[in-house]
C-alpha cells in the first residue's frame, strides 16, 4: 500500500478513536473520506462493517469515482456514492458522516420540515466563513433510503439548492458535514453536534429553536 | 491455563473496558461468555463478583453444559445458565450482558406489552441479517428472577416464540444480546443500546416509538 | 513516609481517577478514606483542596481518632470527622465520598421525607449482603451543615436508626458510601450512582420510585 | 521560545485535554490564558482556531497589553480583550473560557434577568474565599457580541458591578472564569459547570434554583 495512503488511513483511524469517544460511531456505524486526488478523482475512505473506533491504517481503501477499489482490500463503505456527491458539488476535500443520538432524535421531529434552521449561537462561527453568531445555519433533512442511486441524486439536488448549508442529516439516520480539510471536517462534526444538542435539549426544556 | 482460554480472556477483558468506559457495567454487573467448543459444549465466562472494567485474562472460566468449572479458579457468574441457553438455541458463539441505565428504564415501562418494537431506525441495519431501517425489531422483556432454572425456561420459552429477536430485556435488570463472534456481540451491544436510548428519549420527548 | 500508607494512597490515586472519569468528585470534591489499623483506629485519608481525579500516592495523609495527623503533610479532609463515625459506627474499612450530580438533585428532591427508598432493581444485589432485586434499600437523606462536630452526631443517629443502610446522602451536597474493602466501598459507590440515576430518569419521565 | 513559555504552554495542554474530554471546548472553541508578568503586563493565552484537545506547548502566544504577540506564531484569540479585562479587574494570574452545553442553555434562559443566582450547594465551596453552602453566588450573563471593544467595555462594568462573582456568562455563547492560579481558575471550571448542570437540570424537573 502506498505510504500516502497508510498516512491518510492512520488520520481517519485517529478521528474514529475521537468520534467513538463521545458515541458519534456506536457499531460499525458512520463512515469518513478523503481527496487522494482531484484528476482523475481518487479518494481514500473507510471500509464497510468495521468499529471506526478500532481502525487500523491499512484498513483504509482508495476508490475512484465509479467506486472501483484501486488500493486496499475490503469492501468500502455503501454510502461511498454520497461521499463522491459531496467532494464533487463543494470542492470538499474530507467528508464525514456519524450517527449520533441527536442527529437521529432531531433528523426525525423536524422531518415534516425538510429542515432545522440554527441561529444565535457563538458556536455557529465554528463553521468556516461563518463570522458572527447571528449567522443562520439551515441544515436540510433528507429521508432515509436503502437504494444508494437514489438517495445520491437527493444528495446532489439537495446541495445544489441549500449551497450555503455546512451539513445535512438523513432521517432516523444521521449527519453528514464535510471541510476543505479532514481538520475543518472535524471540527463541523464537533460543532454540528453541539448545536444539535443544544437545539434539542432547549425544545424539551419547552423552547423553540431561535427564530427557526 | 491453556493458551486459548487466556486468549479469550483477554479479548473478554478488552471488551470489558469498553462497555464500561460507557457505565453499561457498573459496579460488578454484566456477564459475557464465548463458546470455546461445541462437541462437548464449553464456554469461556467471566467469574461472579469481578469488576468487567478491570478484569484480568486469567480470570476468565471455562465452564461445561453442567455450570461445572473444567479451567480455572472462582465461580463463574450467577447467570451462566442463560448464556448456555443462548449459545444452544442461537447457535450463538458469543454472549454479553449489561446492565444499563436505559435498558434499566425501558425494561420497566414496556414490560406490560412483554417487549419493545423498534422500527425505522438506520442503527438497526447493525443487527445481524438485517439490510434496511425499515426492519421491525422485537426486544422482549422478561420479569426478573432470581431463580436461575426457573429463569432459564423462560429464556428458552422466549428465544422459540421470537426466533427473530437479537436480544432480549430483563425488567429493571439489563440487556442480552448476543453474536456469531464476539465483534459481532459487541456491536449488537452498541446498536441496541444506541437504539433504547433513542426510543427512550424520543418518548421523553413526547414522540411514541415508530409504529412500535 | 511508610511503604504501606504509599500503597494506600496509590490506591486512593486509582480510585480518584475513576469516580473522576465519571464526574463524581468535581472541582476539588469528595474525599476517600480506608482504615491502617483498628486498635488504636489510624485512617488513611484523602487531603483537602486537592482534585480526585490528580492524587498523587504521597498525598495521602495518616490521621487518628482525634483528627491528628500521624503521617503525611497537608490538612485531612474537613469532612475527616464523618469518616471516623462511619468505620466505627459501621465496622467500615474504606469511606469513599462523592459529589455526583444525581444525589445533588435527588438529595433535594426527596429532603421532606428524610430519605429514598429504592425497591425492585438487579442493580441493588450489587450492595454487600443484597441477594435479590426484591431488597428495599432506604437511603437516609440529612440536611447539610458546615459544623462538623453536630454534623457527625447527626450522621451518627442517622447510622443507628439505619442499621441496613449502605449509603447515605447530605442535601445538596453528595453521597457517602462504604465497605468492608475499597473495592467493595467503589462497587458501593457505582451501585448507588447508578441506582439514584435511574430513580432521577424515572421521575422525570412521570414515573415513580417502585414502592418508596 | 523562553522556556517559562513552554511550560505555561505544557499546563494549558493539560488543561485543554481535561475541559475537551468533558465536551465543553468542542470544535476549536474556547481559550485559555495565564499571566507571564504584571510589569509590564504579559499574557501566556492559546491562539484562535485550534482544537483545544489536541494543543501543541509551542502553539501558545505571548502578548502584551495591546494584543501585540511578543513570543510564539500565530494570532491570538479573538477574545484576549475580555482576558486582558479580567486579569486587570480582578487581579486573576489565570483566565479560562469555556463553551459548554448547560451554559449555553442557561445564558439564554436566564437572559433576560441579566445573571443567575445559585444558592444552597456544597459544591459553591470549591469557589475562592467561599466557606459554606449558605453563599449566594451571583452569575451575570451578557449579551453575546463580535465587537471585542465593545464587549470588552461590558466585561469592565459587568465586574466592577458584580465584584463578588467568580465567573460570567455570554449569552449562547459561554462561560469566563478566573483564578489566582490555573489550578484554580480549573476548578472554578469544574465548580460553575456543575451548578449549571444541577440548576438546568433542576429546573427542567420542575424545580426552581433555590431562592434565585
Amino acid at each position: 500500500m502506498a505510504e500516502e495512503l497508510l498516512e491518510m488511513g492512520q488520520r481517519l483511524a485517529e478521528i474514529g478513536r475521537r468520534l467513538d469517544d463521545r458515541n458519534w460511531v456506536l457499531g460499525t456505524s458512520g463512515n469518513f473520506s478523503v481527496v487522494v486526488q482531484r484528476q482523475p478523482l481518487r479518494l481514500a475512505i473507510t471500509p464497510s462493517g468495521v468499529s471506526k473506533g478500532a481502525l487500523s491504517p491499512n484498513q483504509c481503501l482508495e476508490i475512484d469515482a465509479d467506486l472501483a477499489v484501486i488500493q486496499g482490500t475490503g469492501k468500502p463503505s455503501a454510502e461511498a456514492r454520497l461521499h463522491l456527491e459531496i467532494v464533487t458539488a463543494r470542492g470538499a476535500n474530507a467528508v464525514l458522516h456519524t450517527h449520533s443520538l441527536w442527529s437521529t432524535l432531531l433528523s426525525d421531529e423536524h422531518a415534516s420540515r425538510e429542515g432545522l434552521g440554527i441561529e444565535g449561537y457563538e458556536m455557529l462561527k465554528g463553521l468556516a466563513g461563518v463570522s458572527s453568531h447571528q449567522h443562520r445555519e439551515w441544515i436540510p433533512i433528507l429521508e432515509n433510503d436503502q437504494d444508494m442511486a437514489r438517495l445520491s441524486a437527493v444528495v446532489r439536488d439537495t446541495l445544489t439548492r441549500h449551497p450555503a448549508s455546512h451539513a445535512f442529516l438523513l432521517r432516523r439516520h444521521g449527519m453528514y458535514t464535510w471541510g476543505s480539510t479532514l481538520a475543518e471536517a472535524v471540527r463541523h462534526v464537533e460543532i454540528v453536534e453541539f448545536l444539535l444538542e443544544a437545539v434539542g435539549r432547549r425544545e424539551q426544556r419547552g423552547g423553540v429553536p431561535w427564530r427557526s
